[in-house]
């Protein structure tokens, strides 16, 4: 009954064997190595970028903060989701990588930022001439944190208002495929086509061990990467077995189809947990997350007997048994219908034993 | 003929393996999982130092350059040799994790800092006050970048001037295996004991993919690492492969054997070499590299012949074909006999042609 | 009729004889001078506090993020109200020279912020651990940017918020004269003995040229000050201009009989303004600054015959000559009844040929 | 018997009474005022740029380091002499401003910096890619740290070098004016003519209270510099007082008069030295600063009766009384003939009590 994040689940064993194929030889280290050429090669076909600048780094927190200080100046702000991972689950990396830049948080219900709050935030930004900061890129994540997806029509309108400010656009990529899968669109769509500049790629917590990449576009805004990569300490040296990953994962598009394997398991626990009068969604499922309400006597109950997800707002060890606390369950790529099947036995357990006890 | 770095070579098998039994159930992200727990045990085992803090990062420059920004205050200078990585090769990324901390420059023949030369440097930094900045911990490589090794004499000299000043001190240990061996002290002899502060230290080089260990020996010393690493997007989340990596290098003294192999090899290289009057080593082998000059036609033709190896001082490319250049011989834990014989045929083929040649 | 800010009047006369005097010979300097000696004693005579450091700057953007760069890590977030000066008219400053740490805006209804509301904002803060910035110190501004100004329980109730995570205090005290002349208390009591750690004590603004202090109450907490100032290139050469500023600014009280003037000033204002129906008082007069609502029409009339002061929310340039528009109107030392008595003449007579024009 | 330094001086009337003249009514803050347009406008004609941007801050350090952080990255590094004011003098200021650039120390004799000694350092930096800091700008101190003066030749020399590895060139100008005055050129033969790209224009040794103006020939270079002073906390509110200063310093070559009359008092002071054999002077005077040997004894004698120096190398308290210990004796521009009469009559008492003495 694991539900607690895509990355407590293992890496798929594709990816595993790429690594070991990739330990057989000498290879020069920091990415002068045939693997990496490949890999980069593999994501500018995935993204029809041919001329996209393409890094790895091993983590979500270094490919949204690298990319974001090469878009952003010290004296800007990052326009951002109030919910956005780049806020709250990065420890100020973003601001420590930029030089001190702000993060404007942008009220953003269900998790994605409404073009016209978006302009109004850019637009009273900086007014005050050098006394305040001046507006910077946006920063949008896709799927959001709500497990939401912004359609390609919503992706544009924010594009434009950012690019009407003349600033870029960067999204936050982690849960990137399942976001793809429930478009059925092309990654090229979801990113440059809408206007996107930037994507943190993330592969880690669909299937990798550890790796991120970074794409960029247009390559003059990419020239300053590799530096605050290497001065970040985020250019591994041993590269290749960061390569091997990525293009483990885009062959024959298993990552596509890991990602819809998340996103059906979330769709199935969606309609089962829909016929539990104790849960309420707060957000549509739309990618491979659930956020729902259920009181706290039944979490208490699910999580003493095994059941493992988070508690996203609201505190488990609270008096009222009633209150309704806010939880998110996450599956994984290898999130079997067992899993989803043990679940909801217990939950109808819980339930029925709580009924029992009330009449 | 590899002899290019120590992380060009492939990771140990017993490694991959422990990567594969890692990957085989759901474990909590970021740290929280059973193997970090036992792989921060087995690193203060190795240590002897059961209340030291140890964190886990994926490149040599990460452990440095945050456990630096742990000891120094962004007014402060760290003091290091000429010719330390962390300031030719990590791209600014000390001054970066600290704030803008200076680097100061010790000179340091054959790659050892001098006791005497350390303490004329701290004694003089900061005398003006406010007007310049202030001494700072000290940053000691073992095995140094030239391939020698400090003895234990040396370290508690070292460190006492340090200490003399209000100093810590942090050990670079990116070859510290080979420093050891060579030593044939313990970990806690050449470290803690000798009144080392904090210790990056390196298993990427000698067997593993990417993993190092912050070691730092007084909690109270550490008590920022945490923000530090996950400000830099350092931390992370699928953790346990950093924790696997880690214990299968320290099980059974791994880690020592495969640096006696390198060491090994490189001794074995050193002896062969010193037969050929046209390789001239610059310094004493003491852990797994060696330093040589040898003249410009020869490291051509060698090359050229499909040996990989490094210049490290003067530019291949250049006119006079007998001047000399300094190369830089790596041998890592994988190093086979076959290749440097391999390597020792191609250099006598090489010279007895030339020697023909000339007669 | 200026009314634009109290940093565009003239400094008071003593102010400049004081600087005449200071210059009749060699002085050594960064401080090290008599004058700053003596002007240090009367800082710390005047908040009762002779253990307290008390160091001077020229603005007071520099005196308040140095200030904060000593109590606050780059991974905290310092809480301030929405409308802080920190936060919209420093340009980032505070994240500049604390390396990064955010600014939590905290709802601040008149300028204020309310205890409970400051305690829900630091109690959600860093609960998720390692992954999120952590609780740092408050900046509270007394007179806040509303021209209101927080009584002694309200600060207390605030300081004791902090202080219960952790926390320190910092006061931006740029108008800091004319709170305590509407309390009518001492500055300790409006500073230490309420709980507050560090004040920005600011001069500019009250007869001043350029001159504020920072002063902080516990010695351990003011140890980084002098190096994060040199550094921030804060240090004056010919510091003896800054101290001797300083020492006529507080001798005989002057300062606080500049800042009654300049509340008389505006209260007098704000009883004049509270008889014309246009003009609307959006928060009650508590320091030298009214904010009013008043209709476009009117402000463009004002304007135009040479009435200066700040539009602070709305466009003066809009459609609809009805539409309110809030003004700030500042009071400084200097603010004669003449220059109230003639921008009332200009209001009564552009309303009432209003009035004549709609008959 | 003053020679402390050119900061321990007076300003100079005249700016004392332009800053009376300016605290006569109200202006705009910020540098919204007409008096700053003036001073920008003076500032332009002195150096012949029409173009430049200007901007005053209100120290050397200040103007240097936010200077420096518009033409350098921060996985740069600055070439500069080992003893150069940024570098020694700073407490890291540039490093703070630069977000954490590298300074690299050229050799440089006597205070200047060499074009050979410049061309291997800078060709030498960043040839291991992105492993290493990348070559950036050039700052050079006119006049020297010890005194020296570059010729035109020279400077076009070291400009040259920088300009061919796409750097550019940075003059501190703490001196400049007692440089100009020494080679009898035009401000803008002594800088962009001769290559230089941005002059931190000191103004506060040689006359004012405090203040510096930035001096940006291509207006590129200088987007930034606005919001990075600001964001340093180093804009005025009352800008008016910085404006006064340095139009007054400005008006009818008032500048170079004073600059003027501080040389010749060095010039004169030389010349009486050179005649006291227990003085040798280190380096040819060439500006307003000495920099002499001279032994202990004599030093102590000198001090204890009223000289005010500095001892710029050794350490006064040490037990040789006859070790020579170097002294730095600096004119500023209020230096009379009766200050350096005085002194030689004490240095001609005290050493002829010695050779009483001794004989």
């Amino acid at each position: 009954m694991q539900f607690a994040s895509d990355n407590a689940g293992p890496a798929h064993p594709s990816v595993m064997d790429a690594l070991l194929r990739a330990n057989d030889s000498y290879a020069l280290g920091y990415g002068n190595d045939t693997e990496t050429e490949t890999a980069v090669a593999a994501v500018r076909e995935v993204f029809e970028a041919p001329e996209a600048e393409v890094f790895f780094v091993t983590t979500g927190t270094a490919a949204n903060s690298i990319a974001l200080s090469c878009l952003a100046q010290p004296w800007q702000t990052v326009f951002c989701s109030e919910m956005a991972h780049i806020h709250l689950d990065e420890c100020g990396a973003p601001e420590f990588f930029t030089g001190g830049s702000k993060l404007t948080l942008v009220d953003a219900p269900g998790g994605c930022i409404d073009p016209g709050t978006l302009e109004r935030a850019m637009a009273t930004t900086g007014a005050s001439g050098v006394h305040g900061v001046q507006p910077g890129p946006i920063s949008l994540t896709q799927a959001t944190e709500c497990g939401t997806v912004y359609g390609l029509d919503h992706l544009r309108a924010l594009c434009d208002v950012a690019h009407s400010h003349g600033q870029a656009v960067h999204m936050d990529g982690a849960r990137i495929a399942n976001a793809l899968v429930q478009l059925g669109c092309s990654a090229a769509d979801m990113s440059w086509r809408a206007g996107v500049d930037a994507v943190s790629f993330g592969a880690t917590k669909n299937g990798c061990l550890g790796a991120e990449a970074v794409v960029i576009f247009d390559p003059d805004r990419a020239r300053d990467f590799e530096f605050r990569r290497k001065r970040g300490g985020h250019l591994l040296s041993k590269h290749r077995y960061l390569a091997a990953q990525m293009m483990a994962y885009l062959q024959d598009d298993l990552w596509l189809r890991l990602a819809a394997q998340a996103n059906e398991a979330a769709a199935n626990l969606e309609r089962a947990l829909a016929q539990v009068p104790e849960f309420e969604l707060a957000h549509p499922r739309e990618a491979n997350m659930l956020f729902a309400h259920a009181p706290r006597w039944l979490h208490r109950d699910l999580i003493a007997a095994g059941a493992v997800y988070a508690i996203w707002e609201g505190d488990l060890q609270g008096d009222d048994p009633d209150e309704p606390l806010l939880a998110r369950l996450v599956c994984d790529w290898n999130a079997s219908p067992e899993n989803t099947a043990q679940f909801m036995a217990l939950v109808r357990n819980v339930t029925s034993k709580r009924a029992e006890v009330r009449v």
